[in-house]
């Protein structure tokens, strides 16, 4: 992956540096990938470009093979991931790329507000975007609801800013990094309540890529593979008031329940995860959906220094969204990239320990569109 | 599939007026659906609406099962097509609702000269959009190389024309359809040498939806059954000044090479094809490509009458893009649409005597993304 940030490249460009590295690190020649599943959300209305896979796939040497973009809001390049897999699985493709990028910042040439709007797009049309409902609105209202049924408070949100942006720190990659406090983030600007500025993830540019492989070719490659033993995807209602529940992410139950047991595993066998935490509350919402952690105990368990890297259930080491950034067709691949590295004990000083089972957990609209990723160290 | 034309509904409500009665005719009940792949080109840049696939799901009553929206250009709903047909063959998933939507008209609120744009992004951004380069121009380049090395004329691009319109009136989903004559093409106005206003298909609202099912599960339901047996997806070279050569359409001669091999077939099985007309001079090289005529024989065939519904080789018989229409994300499934009508003799005064296999060919950009599909009637 990039670092992600602020980048001027073009899309072309920007892909092609997370990309090129991917194919080298697997070890595979340009000439040997056998498809493109790509992943961008907002190419259309931020820079005016569509139909960008055949265009990347030619920047890249790889044209003539089939190419496809997804875009479901910031699942984009999880959904591209699961596709590749299973196209690999099904024998169909022996070696794809899969990745995703996207440019959200100024450097675009379109302001924040601009911006605000573009990602609002993912919100119900006709029920939502006429109410001025943005998506900081959208998790505020998820999170003050389980503020009222489980007691959840802002200084345990804010002590989840403060991990991620403690992780962010020894990630190289990230957009952000810094030792703060809870005041800090209890200090900064109200944005939507409950969250404060620093409980939100920020407007990154950047790209990810990972190279998919049949078992039997992944092997013969010179880098240590790693496993994708389950991935589970459903959606919930759109818009929001439709929701059965608002604090259950009903959509994150279903998909995990699914990939545990295509992975044959339980929550408990996971041994950190990295989830979509494009505010705080979505980070807590995520654990307890997820099962790392029972129902309500998400903001205490986080308080706690439980969801720490060093903790019992090490939550988003990469820094998350919150800290790593959200450019957000490339958000999906970028937690695989963070599985892998973590699998391969490639994470430098935010590695952990000895883990061999992990997870992704990646969402995209009204906590709609949910893929769950289980990846495993390979046997 | 909806008439297409001009429409005042939302996105939601237009596909739903596809996707309602396509689930009706299958015999299937909306719980019975495990999977939507959907596909939408513009809805980002048009109305400011992405993330559709959940939104559309809970609108039909299908909340909760996996979606997927894909975006490659005009062939945006083949690809989506393609990877539910690839689902339900590897049995990942029994009854998938595929299907596209676009609002291109001036009931978006958008003018011609915004849409020629937002279509524009669908070519290169760094090279190609700054030299003004759209669409007409892109196929109009193609053409006129292939009119200097065929010695293809304007009259028989009219005569694709003519041919179109006159199939168009028999089709009662059609945008157009009317008797008109190589006169009025050549005394229409000149868009983009050598392609005059009736040479274009028009910009169109529509929707369309096929629902897909394994072939145990299909036989129990009560319409009649058509075989998906053939599929190909290639992409050829973005930007068109990367391409080996201009008129091979190098990516529609792979496809259906590997369309026709997966389907065990020749082209000499075809008995008629839905080809991707965006523009008169588009159906001459999609005619060559997949072999139903010989290189260079694509114009005079149309001019001797051999590509009309009576002729020996029919060749868009709903209309084609020319006069059916063209809403960008849902042409693929109209195509599909059109194949399964016609295969189950249900056409009325357009039918094809009694054709079994049939072959759609949808292409998007640059003639980049070109996916080709093979159906036969069901033995």
């Amino acid at each position: 992956m990039t670092e992600f940030g602020q980048h001027d490249r073009s899309l072309e460009e920007l892909f092609a540096d997370a990309a090129l590295p991917a194919i080298d690190d697997a070890g595979v020649g340009v000439s040997e990938i056998d498809a493109f599943y790509f992943g961008n959300a907002m190419g259309g209305m931020t820079e005016n470009e569509t139909h960008l896979a055949p265009a990347l796939a030619t920047h890249l040497g790889m044209q003539g093979i089939p190419c496809q973009r997804f875009e479901d809001a910031c699942a984009t390049s999880s959904n591209a991931f699961k596709h590749a897999v299973e196209a690999v699985e099904a024998g169909r493709h022996d070696i794809v790329l899969v990745g995703g990028v996207e440019r959200c910042t100024p450097e675009t040439g379109l302001d924040t507000g601009v911006m605000t709007r573009v990602f609002a797009s993912a919100s119900h049309g006709q029920y939502e975007q006429p109410t001025g409902l943005t998506f900081p609105g959208v998790f505020a209202l998820l999170t003050k609801r389980h503020m009222h049924e489980y007691g959840t408070t802002e200084a345990q949100l804010a002590e989840i800013a403060v991990k991620n942006h403690s992780h962010g720190q020894y990630n190289p990659h990230a957009h952000f990094g810094r030792d703060a406090t809870v005041e800090d983030v209890l200090e900064s600007p109200i944005v939507a309540d409950p969250f404060h500025l620093m409980d939100c993830c920020p407007f990154s540019d950047g790209a990810s890529a990972v190279v998919v492989a049949a078992p039997d070719r992944a092997e013969s490659f010179s880098s240590t593979p790693v496993d994708v033993t389950g991935i589970g995807h459903r959606t919930d209602a759109v818009p929001l008031a439709d929701k059965a529940d608002l604090t259950e992410t009903r959509a994150a139950r279903q998909a995990s329940t699914r990939a545990y047991k295509q992975a044959n595993i339980t929550a408990d066998a996971v041994d950190f995860a990295e989830v979509h935490d494009c505010f705080t509350g979505a980070e807590v919402l995520a654990t307890e959906a997820l099962g790392l952690l029972k129902d309500g105990k998400g903001g205490p368990a986080a308080a706690a220094g439980r969801t720490r890297v060093d903790g019992e259930i090490p939550v988003n080491p990469s820094g998350g969204l919150k800290a790593k950034g959200h450019p957000i067709g490339a958000t999906g691949t970028a937690q695989i990239v963070e599985l892998t590295t973590q699998l391969r004990g490639d994470a430098g000083k935010r590695q952990i320990g000895d883990a061999s089972t992990a997870l992704a957990h990646n969402l995209g609209g009204d906590a709609a569109t949910t893929i769950v990723t289980v990846m495993e160290a390979h046997a």
